[in-house]
């Protein structure tokens, strides 16, 4: 058994509010063409496709499109979960139908002890739950964390184990002891939602979905894949990509980098450098870009002018802080009237001018408090 | 060629706030034992499958259910189509998988060009849609009507017609000339939004949604099956079912009733006889029931006492109009304090009492009120 395991997709998931719906699209066909390329039997996917609940419809266009190439089209097994993302039952919509292909996307705790048998290896589909979901299912209200429920889902996991054939659980939560990052959300205190690796012992693979951060966890036969894309700041230096996993004799596992349509990148320099075409000719300026501005100056229309250069900036930090106005400089500001002093500090703050319907509201709003007087 | 022909389901669709997903449950699988009992060949859903764009994952479950007995249990295959209460991209989700078992549920327009062929019978399965999708498909930008796009839908349709075949066309519009009830929403002015009969003339048979009821159109190769269940008091009267259409040698059309969970009933009666144990002994207490009251005196509390005896009460309406106060009353009334009055004015208008929240709200209110004096 060879497969391809991925997870985190988040179709739809916007950063700092720009559309990524084509970065994801580009970055998932890059995995089709892996697959192909590296010939695996079957595709795992753990959990998160969707980032909501109730996706947008293009997110929904996006991800049936997929699947219908991947499975329809080019006949991969499929083998997914949903995540704590996702909503079990939208996503459950359709699935009988899609099984009669060996497109098995499980969405239901009680699913996963009836494991997926394909050629010489049992699936055991597992999507992300509550602990309340074991305690009413094992009826056992002493299961709390998922830790404990984890105990017991493997133990009953265990008793479907055929020795024959090999064994591969998907699933999508916390390891203790690895690292997260930003974009994966609502890590709760307290350890209570993570559960140990040594848990996986039994299995001969355990593809991990929820960390965004391949690296977060290596162990032999326990990998997160992390996700396709980086989907926050403090993604930036990780490597994105999807592991290619053969349990001929015993695993070996290979990780294949993708390269998004887009990267995320920092960058360090002046104003002037950044308006500079000799500067920014180095830069590949549809990235997302981080500015770390040095100047201390207040700068006029700021961002408007750094847009017209980066369309995808996610945010502009003042390294040294911004310079101190004068005393005089305030006296000045104190002589002016309400209107100036507004438009002046907003343009301060925000690094924007003014709209037009801001400066009406201003001024109407300026206009009310004379009469109250 | 011998199916049944229902229509506009309207799964999650409530009355007077009232959940229906239970008596939805209960009609829809009546509609199940008449198709079997008819032994028909398909089933045919003419749209509105769903109430709403984005379904409640209920509604979503008890479809899912539903169409998991009938076409992967039962073997019957499906015909449908979106309504204008779908949407067409949501509801798409998983199609490509579906048609394998011969269920087909067609979201887009550019699809109602490719006839199903089933047995005999070709059926064409056209969408609810707007006029601009035809502008668009046809690249004519005269068609701004319904009636000017189906005249060129049927014409390219017609160049699908294999002689040999029976010819279904399946559709979700208004016809002309129809009566229409409250639920079926946004009945555009001018009837921009109505085709003729005439065009349906070369088809065998068109099953239509949109209209909920089953007797608004008696054309002999065209019906409305209209809703399973009454979903507005203005449909009352109408019998609701399902058609059992057999295309044999000529088109023969039965209409078989369904019984729903609870019926909507209207009741004239005074708010004395309505309490009294002999009277409601003779009606369906958990009907749906409108009442028209005939007492013309204020009654406190009300509806409190009315729900406790009718649990579905869609309204009450004073036939007679309530009495008038006397001058004596109005005055005794301006000598009452301002908690008292509004208190009253309450009552009277809602027929309730003032809730506990209301009571506090109105208390510290009436406080402010003072203390600004």
């Amino acid at each position: 058994m060879r497969f391809l395991h991925t997870a985190d997709w988040h179709i739809g998931k916007k950063l700092q509010g720009y559309d990524r719906i084509e970065e994801q699209k580009y970055v998932l066909s890059e995995i089709l063409t892996i697959a192909k390329d590296e010939q695996v039997d079957a595709i795992v996917i753990a959990g998160d496709l969707y980032d909501r609940s109730v996706p947008a419809v293009d997110a929904i266009e996006v991800f049936n499109n997929l699947m219908v190439e991947w499975n329809l089209k080019e006949r991969f097994p499929i083998f997914a979960i949903s995540g704590n993302h996702d909503s079990s039952i939208r996503l459950s919509a359709g699935t009988p139908w899609f099984s009669q292909t060996n497109y098995y996307l499980q969405t239901r705790f009680e699913e996963a002890f009836t494991p997926i048998v394909f050629q010489d290896t049992q699936f055991f589909l597992l999507p992300y739950f509550e602990p309340i979901s074991a305690r009413i299912y094992f009826e056992d209200d002493r299961i709390r964390t998922i830790q404990q429920a984890m105990e017991k889902v493997i133990t009953k996991m265990k008793e479907q184990f055929d020795p024959a054939k090999k064994h591969v659980l998907v699933s999508h939560f916390f390891v203790m002891g690895c690292t997260k990052t930003d974009s994966e959300t609502k890590i709760e205190v307290g350890g209570l939602d993570a559960i140990s690796g040594k848990l996986f012992e039994s299995f001969d693979y355990v593809a991990l979905g929820h960390l965004h951060n391949q690296a977060a966890l290596k162990q032999e036969n326990a990998r997160y894949s992390g996700s396709p894309l980086k989907y926050s700041l403090s993604e930036i230096n990780q490597k994105k990509g999807v592991w290619i996993v053969d349990l001929a004799e015993q695993v070996s596992l290979a990780f294949r980098n993708l390269t998004p349509l887009y990267e995320i990148e920092e960058v360090t320099a002046s104003f002037k450098e950044l308006l500079d075409p000799k500067f920014y000719q180095g830069i590949n300026r549809e990235n997302y870009i981080q500015i770390y501005l040095n100047d201390r100056a207040v700068i006029p229309n700021m961002m408007n002018q750094l847009r017209k250069i980066y369309p995808r900036i996610l945010g502009v930090e003042r390294v040294n802080g911004r310079i101190q106005q004068t005393k005089r400089q305030q006296k000045k500001l104190v002589a002016k009237e309400p209107y100036k002093l507004v438009q002046l500090f907003f343009k301060e703050m925000t690094e924007e001018p003014l709209t037009r319907n801001q400066e009406f509201w201003l001024k109407e709003t300026l206009q009310e408090i004379k009469e109250m007087e």
